[in-house]
């Protein structure tokens, strides 16, 4: 019998679904990260051709199980070398099925709109946008916390840290951001944040990107100055989407993943405020894995 | 007889002046640095005496030189530690003589505005401000590229790099700024700019600060994206303008110094538009080692 199997192969783990003809869910599991920057090649082989064996043995009853596998890896991107290197490691693991590769971003696009055409922005600790349109696929945004990754978890704390600074310089009216960001690094005095930027968050992704909750706590008091910064997150965000919506025709489905939505209509009611009339946001509808699933049946459906 | 001695020691080198009595320039010289943080204890007191036995040198038909001496040293701010390390150096370096310590951006503002209170802009790589009234002294921005610095040639680097990823994404329209970065950092293809930022970049300070030069280029070609940038840089330095001049009750005098002005009217006519009208912007009228020499007259005349 024909299956089709989505692959969410992430920086934490990978997982796992199988479907049937009759759109049923009937297996699925998930084991740790096949990442080609995480685990070396024969790792990677192991984990996907692992993933597939446990899937065909929860269907132990079909003798003659055909696999038609969308897998969605991140790193599948620009980069010529990496998609070189996963093309061969997915050669090696699915052999004797047919299979497409894509991107994370591709699959977690199409699961959170149901596989209609659109947008998906992720807006974790980076940030990036991809869009889908009649199979073509472009991406804005995403060049990474160097250069911009603008409303992303990183982008906000950073924010936070240039808006301390200008409030304790009187640049702006203070709020209560500055005590609360004082009392929360445990800082003594105005100027050791210069330190603590210096010697403890280094210029860390990952340690700024936690700055955020911050910024969420400050929010949710109704600190004007932590508003405005989710207001500049969502002007940022509104700009990366309007550079795909272009090409849509008419009315442009967007949905979002990513930590920084976790802050809810701090986000979303000035993002809305500053999107256009054409674009209809909408909650993310689906898991990744389920998006691959569906590229994979709409590709392969017989 | 009475003589009144300006210090300028700056990261590159140290410059000193000496003035007699009836404000004419008798003697000077320039030696190598003595910042505290590229030299040690005694190679920084070895060229602080230096200096003042070659002016003493220049003096040798008086036999009674007395010295006042102002010395503007560069990381004498807000660091206990360093303070007490370059308070400890001067010690030693001027007995016998009366002597007063202070930062390199106020001898700056001093010379600039030839004694005026007032305030002094300096943006070169980096950027602070320095105000003084009434013999009291403020600073606003400064804390540093990781934090702000904002309108420095640092963060008019990173904007290029940042309107260069927006350009290319379609998120801002594209202006001759994309090809003009790619041939000048001999980039094949655009998302180059992302290997180009980790592997020659590594956010090193001074190589992102002399990507400003390149907003120069373009702004005089009339560049729209460039000529934003540096309307954003000067709103910048508006703000940490206002942040100090709110003290001066009526009207209050700003100068400039660094880098970043070399790009004149393509800042300076920003920036006069964003200032309030109580703000008087003068061109820098001396060099700092003059400020110092004014610093110590002012204290010490007899």
């Amino acid at each position: 019998m024909n299956y089709y199997v989505g692959i969410d192969g992430g920086g934490t783990k990978t997982a796992f679904a199988c479907y049937n003809e009759e759109k049923e869910c009937v297996a699925e599991c998930i084991l740790e990260s096949c990442h080609v920057l995480q685990v070396d090649r024969e790792k990677a082989i192991s984990i996907l051709k692992q993933g597939l064996e446990r899937l065909a043995q929860s269907l132990k009853n079909d003798v003659d199980v055909h696999f038609y596998i969308c897998a969605g890896l991140a790193g599948y991107g620009k980069d010529k070398e990496l998609r070189k290197r996963i093309e061969s490691i997915c050669e090696e693991s699915f052999k004797n099925h047919k299979y497409v590769i894509c991107n994370d971003g591709e699959i977690a696009l199409a699961g959170a709109l149901n596989g209609k055409d659109g947008i998906l922005v992720i807006s974790g600790t980076g940030s990036i946008a991809y869009s889908t349109l009649q199979g073509h696929t472009e991406r804005s945004g995403g060049w990474g916390y160097m250069l911009g990754d603008e409303g992303s978890a990183y982008w906000i704390g950073k924010k936070l840290l240039q808006e301390y600074t200008k409030q304790c310089d009187g640049r702006h009216s203070r709020t209560d951001l500055v005590e609360f960001v004082k009392n929360s690094l445990k800082l003594k005095d105005d100027y050791d944040l210069i330190s603590y930027t210096a010697n403890i968050l280094k210029n860390d992704r990952g340690k700024i990107a936690k700055l955020a909750l911050l910024v969420n706590d400050l929010a949710k008091k109704n600190d004007k100055a932590a508003l405005r910064i989710y207001d500049e997150a969502a002007r940022e965000i509104a700009e990366i989407i309007h550079s795909l919506s272009k090409s849509f025709p008419n009315k442009c489905y967007v949905s979002y993943i990513g930590g920084v939505w976790k802050a809810k209509e701090l986000i979303i009611d000035p993002l809305k405020y500053y999107l256009n009339e054409n674009i209809i946001l909408e909650e993310p509808k689906y898991p990744p894995v389920f998006g691959a699933y569906l590229i994979a049946y709409n590709l392969f459906k017989v």
